[in-house]
């Protein structure tokens, strides 16, 4: 319906998740009233990504270069290993400042409905890590859901038998929410974990 | 936060609009993992978008040559021409396959808020136009809005005293829709505007 490449621009900006038909089309005007220079770096800097970015060669996390900045970095604990799905939950985790590991990058969930079993994630990588005897605790922070649940499960039976401290980050109340709007497994789980008063 | 080229690529697509910073980690996250052929072919379009793309030299409508396909069809009636705020109302127009004429895209409305009057409009463009003896109706199809209905105010204005036929697109119920949902204007505008029953 549209000219030649601006049809091609809608397409490729429709590919991208969360960007329906009618958004792909709002951006594509934008781009084509755009100054020139922006849209140069926008293009830029999304093959620089593709050349620069890939998986650090220890933990699977995002990185510039061979080991990642976390792994690179002496001072990070190196008995303490954080399990995590995604890149993104490395950053969430970084930012509470409450962990000095180090991290592995799983790559995902298990999810036999999305057709990803254990051997789609990065889980032979973990048990090679742990061969390196300074490893004492595996913290499992997957995602607090039924995929996340599967896949530290399924870690916690393998990791088990090692001899290695396997833990699951706790559940309970988020902070400064209202307790009534806690869903019923939440508050479940918040009594199931209460901690003595301090 | 990131690594520094991603926490880059998450700017520029933050950058686009209706893309949240949510979402624009989410796009972000997507082309990190995404296959590298398909990512280039994002970015060479949009440098091959900005390097093709232009406006037409008669109509302002987007086009990849000098004169865009609907000022260069000859099949197309030169009389009656069709004055719309942008290009993406040419494509709607197009869609309903009931307009053979032709188009001239004033890049907007007039909104004193965001500070375009008539001289930010490519309306000395559309009066050097009518110079052309061809041109016997002028078709106001901007938007039914508080700017679309000032610019057509305005260009009636300028227009009627040429001696050419002015006309508006109808206002009414949509196609489709219920009556007891319209809102007052457009059923009031119904009334006014209503016609012989066929």
């Amino acid at each position: 319906m549209y000219e030649g490449v601006v049809q091609d621009l809608i397409d490729e900006l429709g590919r991208l998740p969360g960007v329906g038909p009618k958004s792909a089309q709002r951006i594509a005007f934008h781009l084509l009233q755009a100054d020139p220079t922006d849209v140069r770096r926008l293009a830029d800097v999304l093959i620089e990504v593709k050349a620069k970015v890939r998986f650090c060669a220890t933990c699977f996390n995002v990185s510039e270069a061979e080991q990642c900045r976390i792994c690179a970095d002496p001072r990070r604990d190196p008995t303490t290993l954080c399990v995590v799905e995604e890149y993104k939950d490395v950053v969430a985790i970084e930012r509470t400042r409450e962990f000095r590991g180090r991290y592995h990058v799983l790559g995902g969930a298990i999810s036999p409905i999305d057709g990803i079993g254990p051997d789609q994630l990065r889980i032979r990588e973990l048990v090679a890590r742990l061969s390196d005897d300074q490893i004492t605790e595996i913290i499992l922070a997957t995602d607090p859901n039924l995929e996340g649940e599967a896949t530290a499960t399924y870690l916690t039976r393998q990791l088990r038998p090692l001899g290695l401290r396997v833990t699951r980050l706790a559940s309970g109340l988020p902070v400064g929410g209202d307790l009534e709007y806690a869903d019923e497994v939440t508050l479940g789980r918040a009594f199931v974990g209460r901690q003595n008063a301090p």
